[in-house]
């Protein structure tokens, strides 16, 4: 056997795959489902075993934290090397709701092995994808020779991720010291596909709101009254059809102010990404692409901001046909955002555009429920570039780029503790989140874990955070 | 006394007053609701009182109709005189539902004679408006000694009006051989004002439909996917907002082909009507005004065609919000047709624009819901002429013209009978119909027997059908 570190990784993961997975198997069977009440003790039993897993692979600080909802954990393990950069891994151990009668083959709980799979509610998202740490650290000291990691070594593994995070933002406010880091490293997210290993680079955000529109006190008769007093169903079908022009462009003025676009080089390795527009098409459920003009789909999906009709209601939706002009209408509307777009500036965009709209007649409520921020990290970013290398060594295979057009709780880390954010994942699309019979590839699992053992030493040595 | 025959009329109708209200009142006391399947033997019951009045009238034919619903009364009296004109008179003798409950300071189906006026569910709408033409044949007799009325008179008074008439057109086919005419007065309309006597001259006919839309095969994410597939909310909002320019013009290609334009004389007219755009907004629930550019609010309501959205429906409409693209909207419209449109012409020219607009990937599918024909008599009708002299000779005043922006069975008479449709009616804004203490103003109520009176005698004396 060499002893070339890529070669001790690789047979430190191997020597340990079956113990790897047998642990895996067993936090598995705790149904730690997040938005089932009756899960709750579950899901605390989880946490603990996590915890407890954490302690066994040498994390001198592993510890269950409560917040308003259901506990996290946190573990920390200090790399003892002054300057070292300090990483925090970010996951959950919460599970999406699962029953045999949504289709299983197998029981959700009980973790089945079959073609070099693992299936079960959780297995790809994210317990899974959380555990290779265990064995990537390991695999970490085991071919440099050290007793503790060559980076400051934190994870966060909450609980309530598949029920929206709700306390997640108040949890890392009330802990940011504990928490203080160089970057996150997100596994909660996946690659291209099997046979394509890729880094994700960016998160789109999101703000959303609900536009009420009011126009006559009641319902009134179209035949008295239609065609000579403002309709707010018409008023919402007018908003709604103004925010795209032609080109399907977002014409609220301002909404591109900012905007980071994307580079040639970006573009150019987008481009090169096998992608089969039939077959992501049948994915989204769709027969047919529409979107902004001078972009591709991918570059729509992951680089552009939009605007989204989510609901639109107004007026007599019941058989047949009822001749009124309607009280009321409401619009949903979201808004997802790319690096550079400042959420507060769009809200007031869309405020403003809105009320120069409506015509004398309507009054409006206009209600955001939040924004979460994008995250993007640029392609030469050295941290990035760490990953970048590390995942190439563990999957001997050139490492392309891909970003998420999704927005999630990564933002929230990069806010309150003012760090890049970067992705390591080794899901693919077929892992099947949220669906029945969820897995895992157990190659792709392993070389996650290879990954993250390439990963600390590749960092420590290349990336100097305090010194940029 | 004089021997006028206005003063004949006068005194006849005076000196019967009393017992002509009491026998409105009995009639009053049948509560015809159509709409409430435990009414039906009222609504019968009401036929059958309103046929014996008709006989106890004169009138040598008067007849209960069954039809596939509700049964109505058909009631005939020739006039013996060679030429003369046949006119048939309409209205209903159903009535809306009513409950003290809802408001009423008394009993609906007890009527209460206060300030010269008589509550009571259908007092205006529309039992008093049919038995006022019971007096006013008597009293045409009376003022020109006739044993018979001077026309052709026959009446056709439905029990199905407010709920729909959904078998209305049948029964006029079926027997449409003994309602052959030369005119229909409908008389269930009323007047601009207790001080502003009017004939209404047409009423816009009226067709409607619903356009479902289909995108994705189901909800989709709209991170994943937002942004680079076309949203069927979208889409339905784009539909409706194009339905209109920025001039509130219908942008439908050929949807104002053949309209019957307003001439200058009819817009003063109109003009001349003592019209409070401030108290017309309070009854329409609005706050302000708005419709198609170059119109009065009048113009607009009465002698424009339009285009409304009655409800518009796609996608989340719950609490807080939901980040997906629907899969689908649904579009209700409805469009108030003028004299020379065609409805058939209009429903392709919509399904044509519809089409023609939605991108690649919404499939969709559009169902029109029937047609009413619009009706419009030329003010220089002559059978007009007469109901204006008739009525300006009952109430004293000029006579000024209105028309209805609504739609009824008016279309159907003028269509399955082939016959223009003129309108007397005397009832006032503030009657309440379909409302609580819906009531009528006992000398309007008069007048309109007065006016009845004189009709038939001048029509018979200027009006030749045959030849014109
Ligand atoms: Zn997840
Ligand atoms: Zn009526």
């Amino acid at each position: 056997m060499s002893n070339h570190p890529d070669s001790v990784v690789r047979a430190h993961v191997e020597a340990h795959r079956s113990d790897f997975l047998d642990d895996l198997g067993e936090w598995l069977r705790i149904p730690s489902v997040s938005a089932d009440p009756d899960r709750a003790g579950d899901v605390r039993r989880s946490a603990e075993w996590l915890a407890a897993a954490l302690t066994a692979t040498g994390f001198p600080v592993a510890e269950v934290w409560e917040s308003d909802g259901l506990p996290a954990v946190f573990a920390e393990w200090p790399s003892g090397e002054p300057g070292a950069p300090t990483v925090l891994i970010y996951g959950h151990h919460d599970v999406q709701p699962a029953a045999v009668e949504d289709g299983w083959d197998t029981d959700p709980f009980e973790p089945a092995v079959r073609d070099g799979r693992m299936y079960a509610r959780g297995a790809a998202d994210d317990k899974g994808q959380v555990f290779f740490h265990t064995l990537g650290v390991r695999a970490h000291l085991a071919a440099t020779g050290r007793t503790a990691p060559a980076v400051n070594l934190k994870l966060l593994i909450e609980g309530e991720e598949e029920s929206g995070s709700p306390n997640f933002s108040a949890l890392l406010r009330a802990h940011a010291d504990r928490l203080a880091c160089d970057a996150v490293i997100v596994s909660d997210t996946g690659m291209w596909a099997e046979d394509t290993p890729t880094v994700c680079t960016g998160m789109r955000g999101l703000t959303d709101c609900q536009i009420d529109l009011y126009g006559p006190g009641r319902d009134i008769h179209s035949g008295s009254f239609g065609g000579a007093v403002p309709n707010p169903a018409t008023e919402a079908a007018r908003l709604a059809a103004a925010l795209h022009d032609d080109d399907r462009r977002v014409t609220v003025p301002g909404f591109y102010d900012g905007v980071v676009e994307l580079t040639d080089r970006e573009r150019e390795l987008f481009a090169e990404l096998p992608f089969d527009e039939a077959a992501w098409l049948r994915t989204a459920h769709s027969t047919a692409a529409l979107g902004e003009s001078g972009f591709t789909t991918l570059e729509r999906v992951w680089a552009r901001p939009t605007a989204e009709v989510n609901g639109i209601h107004g007026g007599y939706g019941g058989p047949g046909g009822k001749t009124i002009v309607p009280a009321s209408a409401q619009l949903k509307l979201s808004f997802r955002l790319v690096a550079g777009q400042d959420a507060e500036k769009v809200q007031q965009a869309v405020r403003d555009w809105v009320a120069a709209r409506l015509p004398a007649g309507i009054r409006h409520e206009i209600r955001f429920h939040g924004a979460t921020r994008p995250c993007l990290t640029p392609l030469d970013h050295p941290a990035l570039q760490s990953v970048v290398r590390a995942m190439g060594r563990a999957f001997g295979q050139e490492i392309r780029f891909t970003r998420e057009g999704g927005s999630g709780p990564a933002a929230d880390l990069q806010d309150v503790l003012g760090v890049p954010v970067l992705f390591l994942g080794i899901s693919v699309p077929s892992d099947g989140w949220h669906s029945a019979n969820e897995k895992v590839e157990l190659d792709l699992l392993l070389k996650g874990a290879e990954t993250a053992a390439h990963l600390w030493d590749d960092l420590a040595r290349n990336w100097h955070p305090g010194a940029e």
